[in-house]
């Protein structure tokens, strides 16, 4: 394998560079983990593809959009399937979560505390339960403890850091009436390499 | 080439399901175009993987997410780049309109003709003009008349689709405030092959 030079940006939180965090540390590929301050970013807007984080930089050229960032890293390093239909199922699967993302926006955009958790519990209700009831068939129809194939993909890392992020905090008790998706989480997390990362990994509120 | 069995499911319009259908005539790949009428969805929306269309249908197996579906496609057809970095590009870009789609929710919400108006008339100027002014120069710095590389991939095919859709419906005079990429859309839409589907395709709304 050549050795890239590469740089993920991104604020200091997990959010949606995690997912590429945890391939560079599966692969054991070294990069520089840019964590942009908030106060800092709007010196670096600009400097970002559409003006977004995350973005990669590989060899000094950019790649934004996250699930760009995470196929293209996973195909380097051997986590976007083992054929174009499961690499197209991993694309499908981020599409979907996506999706959700983009059905809460209204969240992020609610005025106050009070009226934030109103706008959540009618899309959990409306847009999130019914999604989770199918994504749970479509893991179980899988037959194996990831969502793609048998083996893991960033499909499964991203399943992983969004229902961790459900759980702690935008969506608490919602994963656990899943019960397979919940033993997903604490199964995938358990692997060794990923383990590690969630041990070693800054600290950050999200 | 193996001969597998396409089968592409979604409304009576070009929409979500028309850079498919560009990319099956460029191969010259039959395919079964079933556009289902309005009225009959319900019958059909739980036949679909996450109760959607455009689904890709290969060989009985389904496919959802129009992104997963075009980059498949053009994988199989050779339209998603020359390299990997070739396919991250066009799956940043795909990334990058569905971000603005995402945007425009509001609009397709909104109650009557004058709030859509109104809500169109603030995402526009909001969010669109930015993201085309953004995208303009990203197509100019590619130096072709392609958005990735030096031939036509999915890419360039969403974009062919969306602008027109937006000049001749959403947002109409927006892409003309754009030369380049209204010289785009006109010069993408002679290609011999490109203009012979635009020519026999069923004529519909949008």
């Amino acid at each position: 394998m050549v050795n890239h030079s590469y740089k993920l940006y991104y604020f200091n939180m997990r959010g949606r560079a995690e997912p590429a965090r945890f391939l560079f540390h599966l692969a054991g590929v070294p990069y520089e983990d840019v964590r942009i301050e908030r106060e800092d970013w709007p010196n670096h807007k600009e400097e970002m593809p559409w003006g977004q984080v995350p973005a990669l930089e590989v060899d000094g050229k950019k790649l934004a959009q996250s699930a760009a960032i995470y196929q293209y890293l996973a195909k380097q390093f051997g986590y976007n399937g083992k054929n174009d239909w499961e690499t197209a199922q991993v694309q499908e699967l981020l599409g979907s979560i996506d999706d959700i993302f983009s059905a809460m926006r209204p969240v992020f955009m609610a005025q106050d505390e009070a009226e934030k958790k109103k706008v959540m519990e009618k899309i959990v209700a409306d847009t999130v339960i019914p999604y989770l009831t199918r994504l749970q068939k479509r893991f179980e129809a899988n037959g194996t403890n990831y969502f793609v194939g048998n083996s893991l993909t960033v499909a499964d890392l991203v399943f992983m850091v969004t229902f961790a992020s459900f759980k702690d905090r935008f969506a608490p008790g919602v994963i656990e009436k899943f019960p397979k998706l919940d033993a997903f989480v604490a199964k995938v997390s358990q692997e060794p390499k990923i383990k590690e990362w969630i041990e070693k990994r800054p600290k950050t509120d999200m």
